[in-house]
């Protein structure tokens, strides 16, 4: 295996948020060419992407806001790390895609779209396939939640349920995501806001139903509820840099119980929340049935290892028959060595 | 998916000791069809294999001794739970793939045979490829020291350092295990005993090899070393019948260290002992890297694992290429739901 195992690939980072930062250095430590860089921010566009990103050098990578000359220079796969849901997505893949670039994305809901967003996956698949290139997600997801399960799986004889949990730290991701959890608010305002205005399933949902597409198994009922988790005492919330109350929202559970034609029943808790000092992801996994099995990552470290394996999944991406390929029509991502 | 997922294979169960008997129950439950049985036992011989296999009903499958009559008469696939050892093993494979029948079997050096019995295991190679068959193992190491390390190795963007710990018990195989790690000896028996006639490795060794196959890196050296476990207090070891006195051999502890031209390091410390009430089966996994990361199953229930993954590897097995198949060449075994 060479020393630079993506030598040869052309690269695009489309989006130069935290993460799409971090993916650069792990493209430049695997020997990448990154050809271009996509960004919206008036404090980045014009600036070299090895400066934004505090590498020690600059890459005569210009970060720019015109999408189409970027991506009519063309490329091997872009890199995309932009936002969440597929309805905010579709864009910004459709333009990757109709330039006949492959894409590779965090975007969790293209981990399994087809309940969610049928029509967009759909109309992406299509698109995909006419270009000959694929779409496809990644993230911490893909190995903790999918990969390890399913691989452990293997040495089951029969399942009767499956239970997940996994906890992740508000404060690794921006302030978008504190937002969007409703982080800070009371939890009169959260129950409000869910009653009126719904809770997009996100990630968790996807996952599972990867998952259980992936062991053959088909859906008959998905449910889901989301609860806020409060404070026990005053916390510092960094991503919104304000103090917590109290009483007052530092997360949220989401769960989703899944039943299945053939018997299985799945569960997944996931919580995002603002840590406490000395708390890291966690993540655990139990089989009931023949026979009982469990698995846990004490440190998943999931901000880091998303873009890790989102980076070891190029060539699987670039390989793969075109079109939109959720995490189910995937083998496990592999160790990239550099 | 079928409730019964291996109908129409046809399956010879080759070897009735404790694990071909687990190997039947499972089998049938998903099943398929047991065509033979061959045992050596004047005990189990000529009796029907559910009646020695604990089950309610008689299948009609005498247990036979005559290897020739049962392979002669035909199957898709024999689940072979003899012996250790591919210089023991190696008649047995073979006679099962002249006759055209593939193997999956839990003979733990076909692992990864190809450094510590290569020409035995080219010569098996041979023959599968020139009778289009295939032959593989499988095991608990298949998921639990293999599989999911190479998956969790996913979400790492650089391995300075593997280091995997196991345990397992005696006291669930016979007494040939318990003899084989000379439990029950005294501690100067014992390190004479590895002295003068070695130690051969033992499924750690070639599991690790397939890890770092599977994961493209080349292998710089191998060193490994064994020590005796003494007990701490009197215990009784099931497995042999008898009390072993303080001071006395107990376990042993297996550890195999490898350097790769690449540069990550890798070892793998397995201790199989006689377990003190309330031990279990262990399974831990660090990766020293970008980023660390850990993985630990609590309760691999070895002894049950070993038989449920080696039956849930029959469809692969089956539809691999020609050929003795490593499980670096295999991707991770699949659940089979019935």
């Amino acid at each position: 295996m060479t020393n630079a195992p993506y030598s040869g690939i052309r690269v695009i980072v489309y989006g130069v948020g935290a993460m799409g930062l971090i993916a650069t250095r792990l493209l430049l430590d695997k020997g990448a060419e990154i050809v271009g860089a996509i960004g919206r921010s008036p404090s980045k566009v014009g600036r070299d992407l090895g400066d934004i990103a505090g590498l020690d050098r600059f890459l005569g990578v210009p970060v720019e806001n015109d999408l189409e000359a970027v991506l009519s220079r063309g490329a091997d796969i872009a890199v995309v790390c932009v936002s969440s849901y597929l309805s905010t997505m579709h864009k910004h893949f459709a333009a990757c895609l109709e330039h006949g670039i492959n894409v590779v994305t965090i975007e969790e809901e293209t981990v399994f779209p087809w309940t969610t967003a049928a029509d967009q996956a759909q109309s992406l698949d299509a698109l995909a396939k006419a270009n000959k290139v694929t779409l496809a997600a990644s993230g911490a997801q893909d190995v903790f939640w999918l990969n390890l399960v399913t691989t452990l799986l293997g040495a089951s004889h029969r399942i009767v349920r499956l239970s997940g949990q996994c906890r992740w730290n508000v404060d690794d991701y921006g302030p978008e995501v504190a937002g969007h959890l409703l982080i800070g608010r009371s939890k009169e305002d959260f129950d409000k806001y869910v009653a009126s205005s719904g809770w997009p399933e996100f990630v968790a949902r996807q996952t599972l139903e990867a998952l259980i597409a992936r062991i053959g198994l088909e859906v008959a009922s998905i449910t889901s509820n989301v609860s806020a988790v409060t404070s026990e005492e005053p916390i510092h919330c960094q991503s919104l840099g304000t103090d917590i109350a109290t009483g007052f929202v530092i997360g949220t559970v989401d769960r989703t119980f899944i039943t299945t034609r053939e018997g299985p029943r799945f569960e997944f808790a996931m919580e995002g929340r603002v840590y406490r000092a000395g708390e890291a992801d966690n993540n655990l996994w139990q089989v009931k049935g023949e026979p009982d099995l469990e698995l846990r990552c004490d440190d998943a470290n999931y901000r880091f290892t998303t873009c890790s394996t989102l980076i070891n999944r190029i060539p699987d991406v670039i390989a793969a028959p075109p079109g939109l390929r959720s995490l189910d029509m995937l083998a496990p991502a592999s160790y990239r060595h550099h």
